[in-house]
């Protein structure tokens, strides 16, 4: 049952079954790629980036700790995107974590003013979420 | 040289030096992370997608053979985002012999009239390149 709760946050409910053990074992153990987006205010494009070079200790190690690795930004325009790989068990569950941490809600509270979510994101999102279109390892 | 060349196509020229050696012989032989964007056209998105499932054989085995690994494109709105891991020495050269690849051509030439690439783009780019803002392993 954890299993298939921790698949079901992972792939489409059409793409997901629990009927097979092989499969959702494979897959629950997998790494999980997440593409996300957001845009930047024009006027605080120089501070935002000024802020990530270095990002705070705190808030790189609570990242850590929640199990993400390989993560970048890119900007271009007033556009950033955000690539990372989930290497854990629960996704929400980390985000939880990370969303409590104080150090990190201190960061985000400086970023927050600085983005400017896109009005077509999910309900409850801030930046949005991605489909993936194409991968090649 | 060759070593020196090899890093001014990946780093800013005020960012690298061939006085160090050591520097020159870590960096030469590290990955480079890159990331592009480019539009699309609303009414390609359902049809852009359908090639991306899968992408022709020879296309892929051409990406693998320019040293690209973990190559990913993602979709939301109308943008999509492409991040890649680049494993060789030589990316120019990769790229040009992708560029006069038959087959590689030939699904330019679907994909391009689906595209729509910013006008912010640099001279003699299609996608966009990104300037990586923030970077975790």
């Amino acid at each position: 049952m954890i299993r298939c709760r921790l698949i079901a946050h992972t792939r489409k409910a059409s793409e997901w079954t629990c009927s097979s053990a092989t499969w959702i074992v494979k897959e629950a153990f997998a790494m999980q790629r997440y593409g996300s987006v957001i845009g930047v205010k024009p006027e605080a494009i120089a501070e935002y980036k000024k802020h990530h070079a270095p990002v705070w200790p705190e808030v790189l190690e609570m990242i850590r700790r929640c199990n993400i690795r390989n993560y970048s930004i890119y900007l271009k325009d007033d556009l950033l995107f955000g690539y990372l790989e989930y290497h854990g068990t629960d996704f929400q569950a980390d985000m939880a974590k990370m969303a409590a941490d104080p150090k990190t809600q201190e960061w985000w509270k400086i970023m927050g003013p600085m983005q400017r979510p896109l009005r077509s994101r999910a309900e409850g999102e801030w930046w949005a979420s991605m489909e993936e279109v194409f991968h090649l390892d």
